[in-house]
Formats: C-alpha cells, sequence, structure tokens
C-alpha cells in the first residue's frame, strides 16, 4: 500500500488502512512520522481520554468497561494501550485484551497496543502519531492507556484532554507511593475494586492530597468508586467524562490543546530536520571531511551551518 | 571576563580561568559550549582516565590516592567528580573531597564537582566539556569520577581512554549486580577494601564473570586489589593505566577515540543550530504564524524547512 492509498484510507475510516498506519507510526521510521505529520490537521475531533495507574489496579477491565459503555451511547471508540516499562506485554495483560476482543468486537471499537522500544522519546511520539490517526480516521473518544507513573506516562498523558488515574485499595500502590506529578494531571479519580476493604480509606486520603494540590482552573477533580469487572460506577465515569470535556469546551481550552500539539508537531519536525541533515552527510564524505576540519581546529558551528545550507541546497522542495 | 580572555586564559593553564571556564560549561548554556568546542582542537594530548562503581566502594579515596601516586610521578593531573545521581554532594563526599583537597594541594592538581541537573544529556555533555578544558589546559592526566552505572555513567564513561570499574567486598553491590553493560566497558577492574571478609571471593567471581564477557581486542583487564585508604596496591594501578595507555597507542585506539570525539562535537552542533532555530523562531511572530499554518493543515516538514532555511538567510557568518 503506498503513502497516499494508505492516507485516503485511514481518511475514510477503513480499518486495514487504520491498522497499517498504525504499524508504520509504531516502526518509528520515516514514513510513520511523515504520515502522522500529514494525518495531524484533519485531526483535533476526537475526546482524546488518557487512562494511566499503578499495574494490579484494573486498568483494562476499567478500559473494557468504558469501551462498552460508550459504544451504547454511539460512541466510536479508539484504544491504545501503552506500556513503557516492559517491551512485552505479560499474560495476564494479554488475557484481558482478548476478553476485551470479544466482548466489543464490533466496528465502532478499534484496539491496538504500542510497543515499547526502550526509547521513551520514541514512544511517546508514537502514542501521539496514533492518537491523531485514530482521531483522522474518525474514532469519536479515543481512551489511551498507559501504565505507571514515570516520566513516559506523564508525557503521554499530555496529549490526553481529560486524565483519569485510577487507583486500587491496597495493592502497594499506596497514596503515599502516588507521585505529586500524577495528582496535578488528574481531572478524574477512579478508586477501582472499591468491593475491596480500605477502599473508602483509599478515597479518604486521596482526598487529603488532593486538598493539597495547587487548584487548576475552576475544575474539581471527582473521585469515583468502581467495580470495573461488574460495570459498577461506569456511568458516572463516563458521566464525569463529558462534564470535563463541557468544561474544556467552555473554557477554551481545548484549542490551547490543539495549539500546544501544533507547536509539539513543528518542534518534532524540526528534529526531524536536524536528523536528516546528519543522515544525509553521513553517506557524503563531506561527513568524514567535516569531522576533520575539526579535528584541525575549525569551527564545528560554521561547519554544522554549512551541512543545514548544503542540504537545503542539495533538496529543493517545492510548496 | 570575555569569552577570548577566557579562551586564552585556559589555553595557559591559568587556574583562575579554568575555574570560570568550568563553571559556564556546567551552566549548560551557549556561551558554555561555544567555549567547549573552541577548545576541542587543543585537547587531545591528555590520559583520560574513568572510574565508576557503586556508592561506598571507596572512589573518593582511591582518586585521591591515584592523584598523589601520578604527582609523584611528575603527572599534572585534572579530577571531575561527576554524580548523576544526586543534585547534592552529601556530607560523605564532601569530607573525602576536603581531605583530597589538603592532601594534594598543589598547582599540579585541580579538582572540580559538576552538578546534576537533572537531565542526562546535559551533564554527559558537560563532562565532555569539562574533560575538554582541562586537557586544553595542559593536565596530563584527567580522572573522571561517577558514581554507580545508569546510563549517564556509562555515556560519560565513553569519554575515558581507560575505565577502572571499583568493587568492594560485600557492599550490596553483589557481583551478581553488577551490570553486563558495566563489565564491557571496564580496562582495569579494582576490588578495594580488600582487607575485608570475602575480598578474594568478589575477585574469583569478577574473573568468572569476565570470561563469560566477549573479548574485545588483545587487551585482557587485570584485576587489583587494593586498600586505598592506605595506598596499598595503587602503584600497579597506576602502572596498569599506563600499560592500558601503551596497548592503546600501539593498536592506533587513540586516534579512533579522538575521531569519534570530534563527531560527537559535530553532532552537538548540528543540534545546537536545531535549538538556535527553534529559539530564534520563538521570538518572532513566525512561531505562531507557523503553527497556525500547521493547523490549517499545511506540511509541517516543509515550514520546519522554512525555518532553517530563515534562519541561514537572517544570520550570515563568514568563514
Amino acid at each position: 500500500m503506498d503513502a497516499q492509498t494508505l492516507y485516503d484510507g485511514i481518511l475514510a475510516g477503513n480499518r486495514r488502512a487504520v491498522a497499517r498506519g498504525l504499524t508504520w507510526i509504531d516502526e518509528g521510521g520515516v514514513r510513520g512520522k511523515d504520515l502522522a505529520h500529514r494525518l495531524f490537521a484533519h485531526a483535533g475531533k476526537a475526546r482524546v481520554i488518557g487512562i494511566t495507574g499503578a499495574p494490579g489496579v484494573g486498568k483494562s477491565t476499567l478500559v473494557n468497561a468504558l469501551a462498552i459503555n460508550l459504544r451504547r451511547r454511539q460512541n466510536t471508540v479508539g484504544i491504545l494501550a501503552v506500556d513503557p516499562s516492559s517491551p512485552f506485554s505479560g499474560g495476564a495483560i494479554l488475557g484481558d485484551r482478548i476478553r476485551m476482543q470479544e466482548s466489543v468486537d464490533d466496528q465502532g471499537v478499534y484496539m491496538r497496543s504500542l510497543a515499547s522500544r526502550g526509547h521513551v522519546g520514541g514512544l511517546s511520539r508514537a502514542a501521539f502519531g496514533a492518537i491523531t490517526l485514530l482521531d483522522a480516521a474518525g474514532f469519536g473518544t479515543i481512551l489511551v492507556e498507559t501504565v505507571g507513573a514515570g516520566q513516559a506516562e506523564v508525557e503521554i498523558m499530555r496529549y490526553a484532554q481529560t486524565v483519569m488515574v485510577v487507583l486500587a485499595p491496597g495493592l502497594g500502590d499506596d497514596i503515599q507511593a502516588i507521585k505529586a506529578g500524577i495528582l496535578e494531571i488528574g481531572n478524574v479519580f477512579i478508586v477501582n475494586k472499591s468491593d475491596r476493604e480500605g477502599a473508602d480509606m483509599t478515597v479518604r486520603s486521596l482526598r487529603g492530597l488532593l486538598s493539597l494540590t495547587p487548584e487548576s482552573g475552576e475544575w474539581s477533580p471527582p473521585i469515583i468508586k468502581t467495580e470495573a469487572d461488574r460495570s459498577v460506577g461506569i456511568d458516572r465515569v463516563v458521566d464525569s467524562i463529558e462534564q470535563h470535556q463541557s468544561y474544556l469546551r467552555q473554557h477554551n481550552l481545548l484549542n490551547d490543546l490543539r495549539y500546544r500539539q501544533a507547536e509539539n508537531v513543528l518542534e518534532q519536525s524540526l528534529d526531524d530536520v536536524r536528523k536528516e541533515v546528519e543522515m544525509l552527510s553521513r553517506r557524503e564524505s563531506l561527513w568524514k571531511d567535516t569531522v576533520e576540519e575539526i579535528l584541525r581546529g575549525k569551527d564545528p558551528s560554521l561547519y554544522a551551518r554549512k551541512l543545514f545550507a548544503n542540504w537545503l541546497n542539495a533538496t529543493p522542495r517545492g510548496e
């Protein structure tokens, strides 16, 4: 499939094209990056919901339940599962996934895992590209699930409009272990497995911590108890998502986010130019000559400039 | 002090200029980066020795003892202590440092810590700049000490010609905990605190592990027992450094390293151009206009190219 056919197919919502496009983006190569950048202008219509939390709190089950609920409300749903910590998904996760495929096996849902390539920046960019693609393909709601609270997860959550942080009672993820960074990015907090002992304690501790977090705007993050495996509380979660989305629209915050994403695309493109200049220069004797000039004491910044100028002249492009 | 005076002062080995220059480089700003790149052509004469190992194995004491030994052998010694893991050095480290200053308080030794800025790439680049500066200032041997075995330390050790890995018996840094990456970069292994119980066991385990590591060339890394606080074994360590340096010279490997460092300088300069283009573009309405074009669906790579072309035209430079 060539790039143009793929591009057209994705915009038409063709599932095979969506799958192929996500593979390109997941590879992390030039063709995936170009595709994501081209699709960007067609994105910006979807609701992008981030779901994060420690392993074992039941995020996959929750995402499953949310997808079913959203489908009942006539939403189309794209799901991205991103796990920066492990290159391979374990058996439990795989099991969850199979269950999800069974329960929501219709054309209105698309589910995909993003591989971890051991490169935080790369994974974050791939996640942004994949969100852009599902958005451009017409999925109305995109659920982005990440594991844990590391740098990569927080970075990926920046692409979401509504961030949900999931906890569970007594699961090693003591309230104390929650990093301040995660509290600050959460718009909706969920205490899942709320039939377990200690759920009310978890809610109280969380409320206490949130009261210490500086408020951002007028939105005050709700704390919702769920039992995702029995679909208890899921309606309230989806209602909260909708309320938060209304809040964002009313305060013009969705436009701000979209502007920042376009800036992100531009920054990525500037870095792509740098990489391309380096790659093309390395192919020629120019690279070796330049390195030798530097060894001889020439100003490297001057020679870096030359490589950029050389690239501009060597690759004329129309507009 | 202006940049030219500083530059001249460093090349003349003036200690005040050296101190100021290292501060510029440690700041991580443009003036420090420019200084390091200008000095690069004057570097390449020093022996650069990396010393790494877990906290508590006695690296500082060892560096202290090495510095004294090297001074006796008429070497001038520059010492860089780099700790990526903690932004502030603790009391113990500070105590060691004071001891070091007392024992080797002469003009032939210069000691400096590099601050951790929580940014691996930045610290690694600062370390490379600081090594370059001390080298250009005429220090014959540069000891670069890093803590631990993370990504940053391994990256910094790439700038060293001879890498020494320091262990101690039973210090929580079980042999098993040593990462393969560290074993592979070590040219000389030191079991310090060798009067302690378990020292021979540590040596044996280490020998076993090294026999499993693929050999690189004809150099077979020695394992040396030391008691750095009583200067036991230090002569053998310095002899090993000199043997490894002879090995590098005989196999023309020092030139290879120097070439790779010049490549590193060029790569850094290319990335500096990218940063400069982004920074200058952000100052103008050009940035906002470009972002809005991207929101309107224009190809971001085309606009990235325009920003580079614009920068080249706006900042003409002679050669």
